[in-house]
């Protein structure tokens, strides 16, 4: 399945923090057919440094997409039945308009002149790309991590555009500790002096802080065991340890090779807005009540989470979950366990693969039922 | 209780990893008197970024130690019965010899041509401290996490020399997410400019690079509900989001203060030095074997760890505590439930000084009858 990313264009996007931006694109691509009437697309919202390339190969990469092991033929996300859509988020590096987009009104890169976004916004940017493609229902929205803080927020937002979300290893409201970690990402490549405040695009970009954020962010993402099991204590290339400040564990390797490699691949200043994004995700407004924000939804939510995710612990799905039982929602949710941490719904799919199928297919019948 | 640092002097130290150091001090604060038979002294090893200055107010700064509500008259370790030392780790910069200290052979700082140094080494320099102060025995080694290491150390170099260990919140092995961690604090060290390869000395210090080591050190030191109930998601100074990228929350507030103030009373360098010890330490040098490394041991144990601490986690105080029962050792083991994370043994006290004091009781007691 070769596939290759399209673009939309829309001539002004209104943001939750008050500011607008004028010409806005999101790139997105698709999979499989839009049925006849038009009832059988899924949103696929991707994590924080995802893209729209979710599956099949790209044109211009000849790599596999994110989510591939998710979505095709025969997956969880069964293309022979489904049309899946997934663009790149509001802010972003990979085609949509984010802080490395020139700016009409200047001719130049936004830089930190670009408005600070929330997950609102992206979902805002997303319900005009599905209008673009004269969709007036999508069957679902699914993702992990901030693709599932969009599924649940799609479902405040649009409850009557949505017939069910899959909000995976995520949580209605970012917490203390997941703001840390962040900040010290932000802080981090803020303390580059390449990163000049923003304005790096015509120099070379903030490498090292970026890198060390990224560093960070890999930690998270395992857990405690699958680092055991992948590195332990395993050594480099060396029969001892070098007594100097060189490479001596496998596990130091492998975090210095993902943080440079991901310096080619994604901009520093998308980093910045889109973790305050996640930052700034709370369902609630603030309010702390659940039952407000879901107050007008009737729509079907699959929640899933991982049992060795600390970074977005099963406590915070479950919180999700409570909440929706109370309220007589119609409600699944599943605690698979995994021992790959928050990138489990990445990594370890086959479980999470028969649990989404299942849960589309009882979606799609009552939906041609109703 | 007014105390004042004091330093010993030592003309050279073998190094594990080959190296040897000339003119090494040592500071070290002492408390509680020795008694006639020198049966009574309690050597406290401190963490990462701890001190000499354990307890008591300091003659120097007038400030409490790091660990005075543990250590005084009446306390878990009561200087009314013991006599406490702690002194200041081997490659930190708080009086004992560092990477900042002046290299006699050049009369400029050694920087990063100190030498890598080991738990081993630590221990070995304190071993020198021990008897200098002409105690042919210790009561008790005890600290917690880096500190927990050392008192381990002690039971392995020196068993005939300790009577009793109690390794706090620690680990018998640096694993992979413990020695990721570290990596990443000496990456962010590393990447900022103002590093200049170690020698800063005259210079302006890695001020940011070391604030953004600090920040990721301070979110493993809590725990994830500690943080939810200290911060939560309250804002610092604001009715709503500032959509900047100012402070928003207070939990970045707190990090970005505490990353600024560890600045200026530490040292980057020494950062490096002590979290490469962190790394290297494995009390089986590799083979796996905590029989072998104990096999000499007939000193007796209290391990302490503390249910939610993640960085040092319960599992690796009890895999200490399985093999010393599977080797019929005098082992104590308490998981102490609290909310803290790994910085319980230094605030979450109350339940600790019951334990700690019961056990030396017994020991001291054992020790007279014997």
């Amino acid at each position: 399945m070769i596939v290759e990313t399209q673009c939309a264009r829309f001539d002004s996007l209104a943001l939750e923090g008050g500011a607008s931006l004028s010409s806005v694109e999101a790139a997105y691509e698709t999979y499989g057919e839009l049925n006849a009437d038009r009832s059988n697309a899924i949103l696929i919202t991707h994590a924080f440094t995802g893209e729209a390339h979710a599956a099949g190969i790209s044109h211009e990469t000849g790599k596999p997409g994110w989510w591939d092991n998710m979505i095709g033929p025969g997956k969880a996300f069964d293309t022979d039945r489904y049309f899946v859509i997934c663009s790149n988020a509001l802010g972003g590096c990979q085609g949509t308009t984010g802080p490395g987009s020139i700016n009409p009104a200047t001719g130049a890169p936004y830089a930190m002149s670009f408005p600070v976004i929330t997950i609102r916004d992206m979902v805002h940017l997303q319900k005009m790309l599905i209008d673009q493609l004269g969709i007036e229902r999508l069957l679902c929205v699914a993702g992990g991590s901030m693709g599932g803080m969009q599924a649940l927020e799609w479902a405040v937002s649009y409850p009557e555009v949505v017939r069910c979300v899959i909000p995976i290893a995520t949580t209605w409201r970012h917490s203390a500790q997941q703001i840390a970690f962040n900040e010290v990402g932000r802080q981090a490549i803020m303390a580059d002096p390449d990163w000049c405040d923003g304005d790096y695009y015509d120099k070379k970009p903030p490498a090292r802080g970026l890198s060390v954020a990224r560093m960070v962010g890999h930690i998270t993402y395992m857990s405690d065991e699958s680092m055991r099991e992948k590195f332990g204590r395993k050594l480099r290339q060396k029969e001892k340890f070098g007594f100097d400040f060189g490479v001596d564990f496998e596990v130091e390797s492998y975090l210095r090779y993902r943080g440079n490699q991901f310096v080619s691949r994604f901009d520093a200043n998308s980093y910045l807005y889109i973790t305050k994004a996640e930052d700034y995700f709370d369902l609630t407004n603030g309010t702390g009540r659940l039952s407000d924000a879901f107050g007008r939804a009737d729509t079907r939510f699959l929640v899933i989470s991982f049992t060795s995710d600390w970074l977005y612990p099963s406590y915070q799905s479950q919180e999700i979950v409570r909440l929706l039982r109370r309220m007589n929602g119609d409600v699944a949710y599943c605690d698979l366990p995994s021992n790959y941490g928050h990138d489990a719904f990445l990594v370890d799919v086959a479980e999470q693969t028969e649990i989404v199928r299942g849960f589309l297919d009882s979606t799609a019948r009552t939906a041609k039922a109703a």
